[in-house]
């Protein structure tokens, strides 16, 4: 039960950072005890040396030497927690190079740079192991690999960014609009000070990027994956969407089609009230699978945050640690498809989606109003499902009306609303959302 | 990518066996891919030769000889679907003794006799792998066993059995009685003929008893873990467990008390109306666990069902086939822990928990019975939350009297009940609850 310590070497002590100290510090004694030897943290680079993290690093060396760290014989595995993408990528390729394994949480690196890290890592036999990637502590990703193996994956559909999740139930459960419910998750560390990155959409792409590769053996870069976030979404839209059965969540939305083509898509969907997914909330994640095999699957937990994210980072350590235990590596190719077996998948055109669609427009409330709007919808033969209309403005003043559309291609609403956008009577862009029925 | 194809031989070749025979057939291709070989299975054995299972063998030999195929030096893996105990036992362990891996759904087997499979397999060097067991499709072993491992597991708790979540969440629905739901279950073949191990608790128990294992390391016999199934449950119950913001669950909870005692339980269980897991519904199960980086998460999916159960089974032969091609076996532990660590670990007798709990006494509708009911609660100490009395019986009626206690411990509940049950105006045994509020 007492093999040799494998020597774990940290580059980036920020919040991720801390979170795996402490979980091999807390968990040590079980860890070694499932491994069969300790995982023994031997070295920690960070360029900032002074600041208070709460923990204590007696015993580990710890300067600002990456390549030192990169160097030392003793460390046989690289965590690289340093986020962004020159250096993070530099440092990885260094530490390949010189047949350390690693372990990153960096999804937009992987999303952007993933391929050529894979192959470096292939060529040169090391793993590369990045459950922290997405979906925080779920082990979603080693799902998809392992556990879900034996299926066709037809479709992966989920609450993949935490931040926006939380500012979507905070302004369904407060009636706040966006900007408050931003400032909260900010207050509560939920959201940076320039939340971006969340709230439009660009982490979960980054996700569904390497969700993708795992499920579908397509190579997608995120800049091709149509992206929505949350910011034109006001209360009103909450109250309409529960009126009709439905919430509304930020989703990153994947779908092999039979013709070999991939849907993947980020934007804010109507779900179903009913199903499992409306009921995640708050900060947390939730990733559906659906498996020709399995039948649709939900995989639940925290997507983000010092602990859970560490739990993932320390599990692929683990993994790690036994393949090196058993002199072996690389017994899983890391997206599940060996690098060069990912094969570049056409995207299908936002355009040829078919479904249903939430709009609501902006007009002022005169008379024929209504019958301009449905009559343009009428022309691209979009079908109309239900109308809700709010209040009573004067002529001059704007009043909202909701629109649920039947089930039409997502070509035929966009001709429709460059029409009405253009009608007089209406006085601000169009919100369209689309709906998901089938989750 | 082309290695040569690993030898898997099947015995029994029922509803899963057939569901393994299907998966293997038409994801062929994609498990060959990810794999870099294809698995092949070889042979199968089954004494009933001549029912159509709707699935093509040609290719594959298909007689009753089940010690043939074990001495058979093609089959590198034998998958076990006969289910039972027995010969179950016999087939594992002779294959384990010519060295050939085992794959298993054999819960009820594993349960009972899962130490000395594991240790038996441990000895000789092969791998024993069973997460069709538990859970159905869901990869709940394997993330408890790599994607958790860096987590001390605080608790688990879910709904294990799809049976009997079928049949509750159709009392909820229609209102029906049990054997009403049950009859229905049984007709759309989510249940046996003969249920009792279903809805009696004893299936949640037997998979309780792997994830106690597994999670904790600890070593029970499911005999010990106090077990009730859902006969007693009444229409009643799940509209007033709704009045009071719950929903009724067949859960299976295990917790790990700092003391070293283990808390397992399988019993119905009222959980809130807010909680991800109450909204798990019909046959499906999900299973939550929290561990102490992590945090919560749930995993959801099909428990039960011919493909996918053969997904998980395929999942398990891919895994060892990829440990065959490394020239491997054992990397992980089956059980996370390795069978000689597994610690037998006192459970917490049942009259030791505190909680809420939700009683239903049957009275007759005369003056005094509630102030005698609510006086023997109080001399044992019970407080008392909420009560509903429902209908007015003449004095020789009897009508059903709901309570919900304050946090109490058990057997605190359990003495009360026991005076009540013998006051003359109490004409049923009361029916009690457990609330679990912590989800």
């Amino acid at each position: 039960m007492s093999g040799a310590p494998v020597g774990v070497g940290l580059v980036g002590l920020g919040t991720i950072g801390t979170g795996v100290v402490k979980v091999l510090q807390r968990n040590g004694a079980v860890i070694a005890e499932r491994l069969g030897s300790p995982l023994r943290l031997v070295r920690i680079a960070d360029l900032d040396l002074e600041r208070d993290r709460g923990v204590d690093l007696a015993g580990i060396r710890f300067d600002s030497d990456a390549d030192g760290l990169l160097d030392d014989p003793d460390v046989k595995i690289v965590v690289e927690l340093i986020g962004g993408y020159d250096a993070a990528r530099r440092l990885i390729l260094a530490a390949i190079e010189r047949g350390k394994h690693v372990v990153t949480a960096n999804k937009a690196l992987l999303a952007a740079h993933g391929a050529e890290i894979f192959e470096a890592a292939q060529a040169r036999g090391v793993d590369v192991a990045f459950e922290a990637s997405v979906g925080g502590g779920i082990p979603i990703l080693r799902s998809l690999r392992e556990g879900l193996s034996a299926n066709q994956i037809e479709r992966i559909h989920g609450i993949m960014n935490g931040t926006t999740n939380f500012v979507l139930t905070e302004m369904e459960r407060t009636g706040a609009p966006f900007e408050a419910a931003l400032k909260r998750a900010q207050e509560l560390g939920y959201a940076e000070a320039d939340p971006s990155i969340d709230v439009d959409g660009i982490d979960a792409a980054h996700k569904l990027t390497l969700l993708v590769a795992m499920a579908f053996g397509a190579r997608l870069t995120f800049k091709d994956i149509p992206t929505e976030g949350i910011r034109g979404l006001v209360p009103l839209d909450f109250e309409m969407a529960e009126q009709f059965g439905y919430k509304i969540k930020l989703l990153g939305i994947a779908k092999a089609r039979a013709d070999g083509r991939i849907e993947a898509r980020v934007h804010p969907t109507l779900i179903p009230a009913s199903s499992l997914l409306s009921h995640v909330e708050g900060a947390m994640n939730g990733i559906a699978v659906y498996g020709n095999a399995v039948g649709p699957t939900l995989f639940y937990g925290a997507g983000a945050g010092e602990l859970p994210t560490a739990s993932a980072v320390v599990a692929d350590l683990m993994e790690i640690a036994r393949e090196l235990r058993r002199g072996t590596a690389g017994r899983v190719a890391p997206l599940s498809y060996l690098p060069q077996a990912l094969r570049v998948r056409p995207l299908v055109p936002l355009g040829e989606i078919r479904g249903r669609a939430y709009l609501r427009f902006t007009a002022l409330d005169r008379p024929g109003v209504l019958s301009h709007i449905a009559g343009a919808l009428g022309e691209q033969g979009v079908g109309i499902g239900s109308v809700i209309q709010r209040g009573r403005g004067g002529a001059e003043e704007s009043v909202p009306v909701v629109m649920l559309t039947h089930p039409t291609q997502e070509s035929a609403v966009r001709g429709a609303l460059a029409a009405i956008d253009r009608l007089p009577d209406v006085t601000a862009p169009t919100l369209f959302v689309r709906i998901e029925e089938d989750l």
